[in-house]
């Protein structure tokens, strides 16, 4: 299912979903900072905020002036996460051409994270994917906790189906199928995969996965062996979400890049880059990140893999 | 190619691979307190120790009282590593009924590891499995350094096939494909076993991964993917290889028991006394222990996953 030197595009999402949980206010010079560091370290696609309340999360708040303030070398994708048409109008005012809607897969989650109910939810993402798509926006949709919620345990994977074949018929160009918090084994990334690729190609998926039980890395192998060739990664795994209590950390972006490089595919992403990217993060957050790789990439940063 | 409620037998190596790095000197009665803490926990079967020297391996020193102090519950496994026939004597009269014999797979590894080039390594093994056999003992074949070497790098599949294939004809009861410095990719994993599979059937062969590189899970996955059922864990991940540098901890007992029972794989374990082992191992080394799924496991010890 694998061939050398496929194209597998990561998409770091440390500065939006990774920096989104910190409590400490991370100034707009330093996201800069790491998002310019990612993109020296040939980083494709970067997800550098979102367009929500700033009340609802305050490090987010300075969406407005961090996206304009990007510069986007030739070749690279930028993009921002938008809950709702408000936050796309505020997302093309600021100049972005490339951005992600949620929906979350039940009920409860989508109450506790926008306070709508489902019905409505799917209604305001149909509607945000339309008026993107009117512009000439590229999109993406992600359909959170897609595997399991922390308030309504176990996701029926025909729930999800549904709801990933409604995003792509409203427009989407990736449907991200994301592990919000982190609850999947290989096992249910091939159950769930199993079934959307009944109706959903594989270029049309891609997978967004959370470490808490120590499986992101088997998930995102177990994707790449279904044909799936797109993923969110967070830098030196920095994450969570504020909204799913129990949420830990995202697939480190360092450690898909070598299993990736191990494998013969290609990322654009060099090592020893990374590595400083990294330390940029750290710098912010004030405590040592780090996927399972990092020791022994830093040890190995000049390693022909 | 998982069926639900297969077998996956998870042999703990921490007594044996997991603490004979440790440079603190384990008294015998905390190892037994380990193993029984093991069986406790359902663990099928425990590699106690290795009959090697005590001036090679001090921490095992004590094998000839540790290995007849070990009681062995009803339908589990206890064994122990023996380099050589002199070796082997010594497991006998200690009580072992299973043994493992080890061979790497480089010329140099073996120099450094047990003083012998490739053919006499080659020659030591088949006359140890032969007297084990020949006195009813079960016996496993170790290929250390199957995927690289820390002096020699990349290890050719063919000889890791050449290899495996003579200790099967030698009567090993169990072929160890070794990741004994942790360098193996899922796709390493997978070309070495496509090759190996076209000599031995699965069921004879088993993975021992170290988690250097962060992909010792996903490894794991892909060889049950394959159709392989035995692995090598160890409680916590502790671990590494005192003549190996770079070698990290073995993939933790934890992390895969929690991926199986996901998956619908039936390890035994029970996950909340498989806690009380990581705390008994912990308190022998001294320091925190755990595999990546630990925080998560010890918030979830009453899951019904």
């Amino acid at each position: 299912m694998i061939t050398a030197s496929e194209q597998v595009r990561i998409t770091d999402v440390g500065p939006r979903d990774g920096l989104q949980s910190q409590k400490t206010l991370v100034p707009t010079a330093g996201k800069l900072a790491l998002i310019e560091a990612l993109w020296s370290a040939g980083v494709p696609a970067i997800e550098a905020t979102s367009f929500v309340s700033p009340q609802a999360v305050p490090q987010m708040a300075d969406a407005d002036e961090l996206m304009p303030a990007i510069t986007v070398p030739a070749g690279r994708s930028l993009s921002a996460l938008v809950p709702n048409q408000r936050g796309l109008e505020r997302a093309v005012r600021a100049g972005c051409r490339e951005v992600a809607v949620v929906l979350s897969a039940t009920e409860t989650m989508n109450q506790r994270n926008i306070r709508m109910g489902l019905a409505e939810a799917i209604a305001t993402a149909r509607d945000t994917l339309r008026d993107a798509q009117a512009q000439g926006l590229a999109t993406r949709a992600y359909i959170a906790v897609a595997f399991a919620c922390p308030f309504e345990g176990h996701t029926p994977t025909e729930r999800v189906h549904a709801l990933s074949t409604a995003m792509a018929e409203a427009g989407a160009g990736e449907i991200v199928v994301a592990d919000t918090i982190g609850a999947a084994a290989p096992s249910d990334v091939q159950r769930v995969l199993q079934t959307l690729l009944q109706s959903l190609p594989a270029q049309s998926l891609g997978l967004h996965l959370h470490n808490t039980r120590g499986m992101a890395l088997a998930n995102a192998w177990q994707g790449l062996q279904m044909g799936v060739r797109r993923f969110d990664a967070s830098i030196g795994g920095l994450g969570g979400c504020p909204f799913a209590p129990g949420a830990a950390g995202n697939l480190a972006t360092e450690d898909l890049a070598l299993l990736c490089a191990q494998a013969g595919l290609e990322t654009q992403i060099r090592m020893d880059a990374l590595v400083r990217a990294i330390d940029v993060a750290e710098t912010l957050v004030g405590y040592p990140l780090g996927g399972c790789s990092l020791r022994w990439i830093r040890q190995n940063k000049e390693m022909s893999i």
